[in-house]
């Protein structure tokens, strides 16, 4: 097939070339194109503006969005949205949050545009070598586009999830287990480092992901970690997060599913991105004050 | 090589099998013999006693118990322990707790008994084709052991973690790991099944375990589970627990290490154990108090 394909960063980059590999065409746009220089393919061609990119494709066209979540994601379809005609078929890959792809969605049907919601798992290796992707949109349609998906993703890696939405929620849901098992491991190796055995860390990761109940891919990363790093000393314990185990916890309140293991890794992220407490404060305040306990002084 | 193997049950009987498919000679005791009748080996032999079984090893003495943790380790213990000589070996295979571990080294070494704690992880089909093993004791005589160890694991499936206690402790944190992570796919799962949109979770795992970031032996034998039943309807939620989440939250706090998923993936089980909570009723009886706010009544 001929895609087009807007952003070509990490992921949209590496997905360019899974498709390439797989004879199918891509028109990539992206608004910084040094990483498009190293497309080496006849199958690949570079468009100067999202404009030209919708022109060149045949019709009904077929774009794949692989662009950040929120507002790039919204100018890039409100941009889109006077060029394409009724029958184009839009894909977004992001980590849209789902409420905004359920709007969207709507939008688009009313120009009889259909839209697909496409979470993508497995990080930039999976999007260059086979992806794990869960699909929402159009039933019949997405026979259609199904090659594609089978594609670029592992065997047996890509899922028709069901209604728009359908596959963004799912890949929400899913970066929020992985914040819960993620901590959960995290945990784990700490207790280990307080206590008054030696544990050589690798070996620790390598031997749980030989037979133990715990094997998976995140252990075999921690792996991976340990033998660049034994002790984790180069790093600091900062956790960051970039919002679907936010926008997990938050569904969650919405449909009063008591989530706290989920709820308490995304706290336990944000407290790790603050060297000190307003909380801690207060409670040592309030120590001092009832039991004259004394302070840790600034 | 010969050895004695106290405890026929499920994980014991499986690692019999498992030793007598790698050529060593097995002498077995259990309490209760049942399930010894169902091994056909010339290498296997049924002792009547834990005393004939010490009787037909030949010295130095390799016995592995396969027990369950606490009064029946202790018991087993306390038996052999007048039997045995010194630079006998002895292998505690089962899931004690790594203080119990401890006590008992000391107690044994003075009577210059080589004792090992081997955490095992991988379940009844591990034991039988391939468990994991975590094994702590003398650095030394383990060179000796390690062919056991080596045989009854997987490939790269053991590890020699260091002095006497690091086994069972390690094993121990792996399952309060494992704890937080089946928790968070719980959670994940249960807002799924919250959710506005249908989801088949067979295939949910399915294609999680291709190529996302949570693939895992957990996220297949969900999908195992699924494929019995698929929303899980012949079940209830009751999540029992034996001891290792517990042992595991108990020793965080000794060592004062934050494990606030662990020891809340740990206090999930529990209030799942309970159709309705005291902690419930007094809440509920508050907001009564000072809001008036309805009750619902038993």
């Amino acid at each position: 097939m001929e895609i087009g394909m807007i952003g070509l960063g990490k992921m949209g980059l590496n997905l360019t070339l899974n498709l390439l590999d797989h004879q199918h065409k891509v028109i990539g746009f992206d608004k910084h194109t040094a990483s498009a220089e190293s497309v080496a393919s006849d199958g690949f061609r570079l468009a100067a503006s999202v404009t030209e990119l919708v022109e060149s494709l045949p019709v009904p066209r077929k774009i794949w969005l692989m662009v950040p979540a929120g507002e790039v994601t919204t100018a890039v379809i409100d941009e889109l949205m006077p060029l394409l005609e009724k029958g184009d078929i839009l894909i977004d890959g992001g980590n849209s949050n789902y409420k905004d792809t359920l709007k969207r969605a709507e939008r688009l049907e009313e120009h009889g545009i259909y839209f697909f919601d496409c979470g993508t798992s497995g990080g930039v290796d999976g999007a260059r070598a086979g992806a794990c992707t869960m699909v929402g949109g159009d039933a019949e349609k997405f026979n259609e586009i199904e090659p594609l998906f089978r594609d670029v993703s592992l065997e047996n890696g890509y899922l028709y999830t069901g209604k728009c939405g359908s596959g963004h929620f799912l890949k929400m849901v899913h970066n929020g287990m992985e914040y819960g098992m993620m901590q959960a491991i995290g945990e784990g190796f700490d207790i280990l480092e307080k206590s008054e055995f030696n544990y050589d860390y690798e070996k620790v990761a390598n031997v749980f992901n030989h037979g133990s109940v715990i094997r998976s891919w995140l252990m075999e990363l921690m792996e991976n970690a340990f033998s660049k790093d034994a002790n984790l000393d180069e790093i600091r314990g900062v956790m960051n997060s970039s919002g679907e185990g936010k926008w997990t916890v938050e569904t969650a309140l919405d449909l009063q599913a008591a989530a706290p293991v989920i709820a308490l890794s995304l706290m336990m992220r944000y407290r790790s991105q603050e060297d000190d407490t307003f909380s801690g404060k207060v409670v040592a305040a309030l120590r001092n004050e009832f039991g004259g306990h004394d302070v840790v002084k600034k």
